[in-house]
């Protein structure tokens, strides 16, 4: 009965070569965050469906995962039957929406600001022919509590610190708010309830152009008007911060993030960019001010990203608490750091192969090893076979630092 | 619109102290792992609902989370409808059925034996009125390709290895061979095709002792007989591994296991035990020959078990691979050492919190905790309130290990 063995669409399964790479990043990320005082939770995959679908997750609502309902729950015989009889629980999209629950259900116990590490598997039900994993990684920092721009400004430090860690050079951090986004987008004359909708457009002025953005505008039936207007700023290119503030709002938004972009500058030194881009929209329609992605030359999408969402807590307990968070997007760094030629992660611990015979005793074969464990080699024991040659050739092509045959005089240095 | 923001039944958020702890508890394992050879890999959470539903899982079989179907593939119009018709998905239920698939999809790129470490989370519909957790996690090493004992002994020594570095110091290991209880089943006149059902029945022995177990046998309509003579030998409290193997079967398995019981003992040296017991039936049906578990007079039920399965392999790829498997309860073993009073886990670093006012420039307080990062600590940096004393006392109570106050001449060292 042959079937398939391979993972699931859009799934992965992970080889010991890949994997010791992927621990190693994630503990060097892991080790940064904790080093800058972020300490590490943990929320389940699993969440109750309906505050999935209540949240503010943008596109991401259309790709939820849903799990079905159990014994006498799930009733089959219902009469126009529809998925949300189905599903009771769904897999966690992102770890945002997690950590606004987790803080709602353990404020009493946890210490303002609350600065937290999250690290763990999101899924999205995207469509397996983009080639996109449907489980994947993030490693996410949130700061709660903290209403002043000190929390985008640590975020965005330590992020570059992890980012460093991990041996990136060139990067550049970009922010925008989405108030300025919002004022400028009603300053240009749109409909107050619509600048979420023209933010979704907007936001694909990377794939579509300037031009497929007036399209998409005139095409959601907007006035000409407005269009023209909006158009006319984000395709200024030499339009600043301070003019966008002149001609829109009250200019207090503007105005913060003005003093971010100098304070965040002097922090950063010079060792990466940090810039406006006024066209920096972010899908999750949690957002409501600084909003940020880090950017390098090396990989085409974002790398990491993030926001302030100072409403989605009061969703849950009806009391606002200022929240910001930053997001690396494990995957694509693996990805640049798996083809990088310069990078070489070294995961640590020497490693030796022991090899032994079948006339042996197995018990000294162990205790041999424990002794070389002991002396700080991680030991595999290994029966010899006919070809002892090729053994060792197969650990050294692994990036083993050493063999010993059971009986022999010495360890042998493999050359790497 | 309040909601509940509880996590869903059976599922549990962890506050930062308890994942501290978890952390190292985990990185201890995957360390002591590491040192004896073992190689992490990491298969989807998600996995092909027909292949979770065809493999021998035994009652877990009935505890399988099923994702929906989703966009076209998902038909409610269609007649007759059942749960099949809905899931093209589920959520791992344990790491064992995973691993085979993985084996048997990626065997070409590697080397024999393969020595493999999983930790992750795995998700059991379980009734939640049991208190039982829904998704938790596992801790496994296996070894594929070694059809020796040499494989069983390597998992106890290691397994028991990770469970002393973790502080334990009184358990057992306790030893059964399913070939051994297949054959005394078959020995007693149980029709060959009705072993499994006698195997579920008498793994209950603990729960609904011996007179339970006579009860079930007979009203599964087994022959008197049958059971007198079975309840006989699993009833005789002194009988012996020697006196089995000469009552049933060829013999074979039972000489296997005490030259095993022997060889572990000796290698244990006292430090932990080593016996056999008759009456370990292990509930997962895909075991073909030895079975352990391990138990400690702290905890009622097993902190790890697992056992040989040598045919689930050739079930994928019609070729068997000899395979052995030991996973700890990861999640039981916290809840021991949490609750115990001897152990003090201490992950390491210290900790520091660096109070800062308002008044001072932020970048500078940034670059000062950068300082002392440097020197070793991780440092949190936290606004100053109006209760400074409090605001210190809170994190003394965490476990910090200093304060400094921005402006300060010195560090303050907290008493623990």
């Amino acid at each position: 009965m042959a079937m398939s063995v391979s993972p699931v669409r859009g799934t992965r399964d992970y080889l010991p070569r890949e994997m010791r790479i992927r621990d190693a990043m994630q503990a060097i990320i892991l080790r940064t965050y904790e080093n800058n005082g972020f300490q590490r939770i943990q929320t389940p995959i699993m969440e109750d469906i309906e505050r999935l679908d209540k949240s503010d997750g943008g596109e991401n609502l259309n790709m939820i995962f849903r799990i079905l309902k159990r014994g006498q729950k799930l009733d089959l015989q219902k009469e126009n039957l529809t998925e949300k009889d189905l599903a009771d629980m769904g897999l966690r999209f992102d770890l945002t929406l997690p950590l606004s629950r987790y803080f709602a259900n353990n404020k009493a116990e946890l210490r303002l600001p609350f600065k937290v590490i999250q690290i763990g598997e999101v899924f999205r039900a995207e469509r397996p022919q983009k080639g996109r994993l449907r489980e994947f990684y993030q490693c996410d920092i949130d700061i709660i509590g903290e209403e002043t721009a000190a929390a985008e400004q640590e975020l965005i430090h330590t992020t570059a610190k992890a980012l460093q860690a991990l041996g990136f050079d060139e990067f550049t951090v970009r922010l925008n708010d989405r108030r300025i986004l919002f004022d400028m987008i009603e300053t240009a004359g749109f409909p107050k309830e619509e600048v979420l909708s023209v933010c979704i457009t907007f936001d694909k002025l990377d794939k579509i152009g300037a031009e497929g953005v007036r399209k998409e505008l005139t095409e959601k039936g907007f006035d000409r008007a407005a269009i023209d207007a909006f158009m006319q700023i984000v395709g200024n290119e030499s339009i600043t911060l301070k003019e966008i503030a002149e001609y829109c709002g009250d200019g207090r938004a503007a105005r913060e993030l003005e003093a971010l972009l100098e304070s965040a500058k002097e922090l950063a030194g010079g060792a990466y960019g940090i810039e406006y881009d006024k066209s920096l929209v972010r899908g999750m329609g949690y957002y409501t001010g600084t909003i940020f992605e880090i950017v390098s030359p090396k990989f085409k999408s974002s790398i990491a990203g993030g926001g302030r969402y100072d409403k989605m807590i009061g969703k849950w307990i009806g009391e606002d608490y200022p929240a910001v968070g930053f997001s690396i997007g494990f995957e694509r760094i693996c990805e640049i750091l798996l083809n990088s030629e310069s990078l070489s992660f070294d995961a640590g611990q020497k490693r030796m192969g022991l090899f032994y015979s079948d006339g042996d005793v197995m018990n000294d074969v162990i205790r041999k090893a424990d002794e070389f464990r002991a002396e700080g080699y991680d030991v595999t024991t290994i029966r010899r076979g006919k070809k002892l040659g090729k053994q060792i050739a197969a650990l050294e092509n692994e990036g083993f630092d050493a063999v010993y045959v059971y009986g022999d005089e010495a360890v042998k240095e493999l050359n790497r």
